[in-house]
């Protein structure tokens, strides 16, 4: 972290799995594009305004006046009974059937994600990712020193014959593969789903090779149509553990989510979560089961997926007007995301310090590989801007890929064979 | 941890470092003491009836209504500014100079823990901790699979020519240690102090030996002579790390604790957090400031700790009156926790079962040490049950303990070689 100086007698013990962690990248966009006024496509973050505040407010006061004194105390490391059981009721709608004996409750499916890693991850352990895929998914694989084998991914999602290739090569290697790291719903980045057939050729081929599936799925019922798809979890429940979330739903700042570990790894999820934090906040399990117990939170889910799937289209509607020629991208049909592959060239993690003095944030498609690809793809989260910043945000976004569009075709050797990042060619980052 | 049957596709699965983790038998013990009716001295758990209950709820709700949107939106990786300048205003009373910016908040000081231990310790490595030591820091560091050396305490706490030994004596084995972990005040699980002599001197000896201090202190300001020791940070910021928490202070409920890293670590903390659980709840931290803005919060504290005082002399009192010959204790001056010495050959692991079906729950000695010693102590935890409680409670451990050091007395042998967990020993345990 600090090359230009000598280490601090500190950083010199540090771990190897720290040493090989890439710095994040991603953080100095966000960090960036928090300055007023920045229109930011750039974190997974969910439009609030739809949520009863006023509601909320009045739950927050009468849970903390009836029962403080075991809100504010310790709690079980596996969460309450009450939440517990909310989040079977939720899975139900994915043809998940689990007892809430079965579940433990995380402090967002980020820790879920962690923990799982930490308890079957050895240094060198192969895992299994959509290429694209989720960077925060990635980087707690790789901060336990896995390696990320990326697995082509298509309109209908993963290729299971690419799957099935790529496993192939690692075991011609002798070393251990893990799992696959699989978002079936409106995938981060891609926003694409994967198809019910593909759900089972995929659990097939991971069953027959004793592979685990890292079923991650935080989007599942944000689908524009409402049209709710059947986990894979109910199909290979011995080989899978699903993790989920009330971020994307409900709301990120409680940090709330699960894992539905397969048979054996139960307790083990318990005693990691008790270890590395103890148990998840009781206040703020109370709080999401009361926002739970009223179906009220239902229609404000449709209204806020009413909403996405207006500012999904109003931000493909701003691209196809500004955009340069070359350019394309998957319309969303659900969750929060829009993946945009620029032409070869034109490289999006050194324009995007330029976009965001314009007053634009996206992410650079770099971020979502584990193998420096993506230089000229980006992410685009379209739910937390109004319907007006996005558009403004798109005319931005199309101004400065033109530019650069032109300024890369003009240097630009005739060849398709220059290297993606191409020093010679006219940088806009300042 | 089904040793009796097959294990399962996912156990056969699972890390090196979850394989060599020992299972927890405080968490059984934690969950047979959660019987209605069960007096519990084991969980460390605070008095919550002091606190302002209804001036909190009215908090919870003027703040969720007034900013919800932000509340319940993700947050900042490091915490909000606004509780890290309330941290350092706290650090402050212990002698301690620090800016907001070197904080980072974490979910408990639990996980800033498992952050340290994330960062800095490779397999194999070794960490200094007192003996016995708080069982959920060995798990941490064993979680990462350091390997734990105690070292000797007296009534000053832990003793420098016994750190040195003890390093001279890894250092010929060729090994990496990492650091010291130690808790300097009121120290779980045996209430003592380190004297302000030694930590100079252990500072030292850690610099010398190029070894970080992992700095625990969550009962730093329960003295019941009101008396805030200094930290041992100021002295040596290079090589400590300080580890704060409000869970003991004010209520655990929230899941707040903080990390101040010595200089070139801060950014791994940071990155650590981000990849494990994205950022502590905004919500919570807001939370916890407006009640620290008001300082009715210290008089409070005053009261917890004259509470805690008065329950510490009460259980001194019923073991007094109860316990039989040959067991000691240490005397409380702050904090949580009575350390418990029985005679030799009294098991408290074997005993505990029964003890919680008469009605008490304690924590087995064993628990303390990563080396399998502790079995003829325990911890008792008082600041939770009633004085009634404490009164019976001692009185029930001190009817079970003479039966057993009388049972224990009549069969052992004349010698005193014989093994601590003698198989012909009679047990209490059903």
């Amino acid at each position: 972290m600090t090359l230009s100086t000598d280490p601090t007698m500190a950083e010199t013990l540090l771990a190897d799995r720290v040493r090989t962690a890439r710095s994040s990248e991603v953080r100095k966009v966000f960090m960036a594009s928090q300055k007023r006024g920045v229109i930011s496509f750039a974190g997974g973050a969910p439009y609030l305004g739809v949520l009863p505040f006023d509601r909320l407010a009045a739950s927050a006061r009468r849970i903390m006046a009836g029962s403080g004194a075991v809100s504010l105390q310790y709690g079980a490391s596996q969460g309450i009974p009450e939440l517990r059981r909310h989040v079977c009721a939720l899975m139900e709608l994915e043809g998940i059937s689990a007892d809430p004996d079965d579940i433990v409750v995380t402090s967002g499916s980020q820790q879920a994600l962690d923990l799982a890693a930490r308890i079957l991850v050895n240094p060198g352990d192969v895992i299994f990712a959509e290429a694209p895929s989720y960077a925060g998914g990635l980087a707690v694989f790789t901060g336990y020193q896995a390696e990320i084998i990326h697995v082509p991914v298509d309109g209908e999602g993963l290729v299971p014959e690419e799957l099935e290739q790529a496993i192939a090569a690692v075991q011609t290697t002798g070393r251990t593969a893990k799992g696959l790291y699989t978002i079936p719903n409106f995938q981060n980045p891609r926003g694409i789903n994967l198809s019910a057939e593909r759900r089972h050729q995929i659990g097939e081929i991971c069953r027959r090779n004793g592979l685990l599936i890292f079923e991650d799925n935080p989007y599942g019922l944000l689908a524009f149509d409402g049209n709710t798809r059947r986990a894979i979890q109910p199909d290979f429940p011995d080989i899978t553990m699903y993790f989920g979330s009330f971020s994307k739903i409900i709301a990120p700042g409680l940090r709330l989510g699960w894992v539905l570990p397969p048979a054996g790894l139960y307790s083990h999820f318990v005693n990691a979560s008790e270890t590395t934090l103890l148990n998840p906040p009781v206040y703020n399990q109370q709080l999401l089961c009361d926002y739970l117990d009223n179906p009220a939170w239902k229609a404000t889910l449709d209204e806020s997926r009413g909403l996405y799937e207006k500012k999904g289209a109003a931000l493909v509607e701003a691209l196809e007007q500004a955009m340069p020629a070359g350019t394309s991208w998957i319309h969303p049909t659900g969750g929060f995301y829009l993946w945009l592959t620029l032409p070869e060239g034109v490289d999006t993690g050194s324009l995007v310090f330029e976009c965001i003095e314009r007053g634009v944030a996206y992410v650079p498609g770099t971020a979502f590989y584990a193998d420096g690809r993506g230089s000229n793809e980006l992410r685009l989260s379209f739910c937390l801007p109004t319907i007006d910043e996005i558009r403004k945000g798109g005319a931005i976004l199309g101004q400065l890929f033109r530019e650069a569009t032109e300024a890369g075709t003009a240097c630009a050797a005739a060849t398709d064979d220059r290297p993606r990042n191409h020093p010679g060619r006219p940088s806009k980052t300042s």
